[in-house]
């Protein structure tokens, strides 16, 4: 990427004016995006560098800023919760998902969680990823192909929990309601020692799961859950913030190891 | 990767007997690993396919993973400190690193979080690291051989605080005792809208930090701590583990932004 | 207190629909409690035992409690932030403030924190609390009567950074914007090996208090921070709460030691 | 309690060294108390003033405080583990338990909540504690006498899951292994509108307690966990300690109404 990118028709920009207020916007010319700060004329940004400081009808200034896999997913068109990015990165870095690794995924929701992998996997890797409902399928096949994933992606409208069609697949990841009923499938679908993980948000969830995994031969059982909390930093008077999201579920590791020999 | 991929000679295997007690050795043949729960010979465990149980001299059974990046790092020849893979994929998700980014590293230590992104931005993408010891340079050096991500990373024995020699960089990581000292030489190695992120083990480093990230024209500022807790889930007893770590240190994100026009 | 207490004229009592809909009132005769579960009429709850169920206008269910210590503080008229009862538990058991101590306070604010000091030495110690701003000072006045407890408290209006009047008292707590500058005041107060308690929302405040400790003579210096944590506790699906107060304050705990001798 | 109290034979002292390093001992003429950082003659210190710094044989100082409540119970003899103070802080704050209440404890082990809860009822409440194993309330009534706390005690080797005897009390506090079995006989013996808590430390109990709670007629039903972090206050290097005790147990909050009329 070079030194000074700018910004070209059709590009996804991100209008920074304050971390809670951002916008994902298309620039297209002639587009206008109105905030109850003023109106920025997507015009005024073609051409222009990122980074660059973008004046509104009302003179606020907005940072043009190109969009991170971060910023695409929180603000993907979604109809369900999605999994926060800290519990993205913790999956990732748990199960050693990168570059080449063939995933599978249960439950693609919107596709918020594929649109991260398949971001991660690029450009030897691909997911696989399972849904049970069309019209969520279908959101999500379009906010990929809008994030230019499409390529990295098998989209299946199929019930995950009825079984995986894959083999030797380096990970499985679910983020579905009743996980413990994927988890034989799972073991089926993983190379021997490939990584599984799982996103609850009910300790109950998680306790079915942790038993059918143990029931599975499954090793390296590991359970946790992440608590993000930003600090307002500033000389003289820094401390936590106020508020916070106490929960937004539990992981469950896992690694498959080979049945005990007779 | 294979269905049923075996251990090779010189593999490097992560002997897997509880959570709390892996060991990572290479697969030579003679060798023996010497725990408290009987002597395993690698012998046993060359040929074999990954996922394998294997016994020790007293019985105990070992199962025989594959290591992943997060157990290479785990296990890593250190002298310092290294940052948790918890934050290392706090940092991956929340600046976007991933294939293809190029990113600056200030404090190599011994190449634990050099190893993490490296492993991530391949295979186009490139590590610029900075260290000014050159033993713990040496020693970073010899873990990312072993690692077999060495293509990936360029070692730089100099002082981040005095300099970067990139620019357009996609990222800068800082891990460094005076992040604030190498702020404005990162914002002239950002490309702008590029992403920043430095980690502290203390709060008057990340005010300081804070400080110089808005006197250098960076927007998006955001400090965490990411706490991870373990839960210990069996039916009828599940309860979070009794002890965690209560803190590793806390991170700071930035972007650049282009200067205001005048 | 007797097996079937019955509501008299006058009493507050604390209408309860669910944990976050509460209304505290007196039982006059004539009044009501419009809520938008309908109208409750006060004369139906007079001469009912507490723990009464008394239907509102549209038969809405409210559980008539009598109001503990906490549900009263949480209801007082107050013009400023209060210390938690998460935090005022904390200051109780970790100082030993209880029956018959003397005890100091700094920052009467509208008496929030006084009135759980005052319940907890009673019938013997007393709370002499220090307020600058004569306002706040008689809202605390008002509230404290309200609650019974003038005879344990002395007012004073006066500023606890200038000096403070009593000798030996058993503990001084602090809830004011630089403790640090009462420091040298709460040494003189103590009896030596007395207790001292300061609540603070940033951490800067805590590292000068925590300084002025230390140059003081205190020992036994401890700092924590307490965090609440609510669990929906529900057969089948039990999982924290979304939210949560992330952050109140830090609570600075120390002794006075005698000097060093010559 | 005077300006300058002094020990007296036979007093009981907190020897201070820092906060994890102190000692409870009885002043007794001749006794010495041998730590690795020397000798202390209890004879240098009867007679001298609270708040004393004294010197061991090689030269340390301790500092001699008046124990509270919390040092007492941190440094009791016991068998089990205990609710620690943090705990025993949001119980009090929670329930409204101070001084005149009668209080119904489950679970004596050996008595240090007994103690708290004595010590804050004092002079007129009264504590009565269920203990099945006699070897438990023995030593408990032991630790109880010590701190000369035995009028407000009245100690019943019973099976709180059997049956109350008290009729009308204001709070009900539990910590045994099945609360749930308890509940019917604390809704008996609660006057309506009284306080019940249990504490636990697994979520199943939480669970199954909160549904014989619901079944039985309480209201204001509440689940917290409380989580104490200790932080490093130093001019330029503050920060959290590195580790904590991530739980110790879930606290059950409730009130008693009455029932619904026909």
């Amino acid at each position: 990427m070079g030194l000074s990118e700018v910004v070209r028709e059709g590009d996804f920009v991100l209008l920074y004016l304050d971390l809670k207020r951002t916008f994902l916007v298309r620039a297209k010319p002639g587009r206008e995006l109105h905030t109850h700060k003023g109106v920025v004329k997507l015009d005024d940004v073609i051409g222009q560098p990122y980074g660059f400081r973008v004046m509104s009808s009302t003179g606020q200034e907005f940072v043009v800023l190109k969009p991170t896999i971060r910023d695409f997913i929180l603000k993907m068109r979604r109809a369900t919760q999605i999994i926060y990015p800290k519990d993205m990165g913790l999956i990732l870095s748990f199960t050693g998902i990168g570059p080449g690794w063939r995933v599978v995924e249960g439950g693609t929701g919107t596709g918020a969680l594929t649109a991260f992998l398949a971001y991660h996997v690029r450009p030897e890797g691909r997911i696989y990823t399972y849904e049970v409902r069309p019209e969520f399928l279908k959101v999500a096949e379009e906010n990929i192909a809008r994030l230019g994933l499409s390529d990295f992606v098998e989209f299946k409208l199929a019930d995950i929990t009825e079984g995986i069609d894959e083999r030797g697949v380096d990970a499985v990841i679910l983020d579905i309601a009743s996980p413990w009923e994927a988890v034989p499938h799972a073991y089926e679908a993983l190379r021997p020692s490939g990584s599984f993980a799982s996103f609850s948000p009910t300790i109950d969830q998680v306790v079915k799961t942790v038993e059918a995994l143990r029931a599975h031969g499954f090793v390296a059982i590991e359970v946790v859950e992440c608590l993000l909390r930003h600090i307002r930093a500033e000389p003289g008077k820094t401390r936590p913030e106020w508020l916070m999201r106490a929960h937004t579920g539990y992981i469950v590791f896992a690694r498959k190891a080979l049945p005990e020999q007779a």
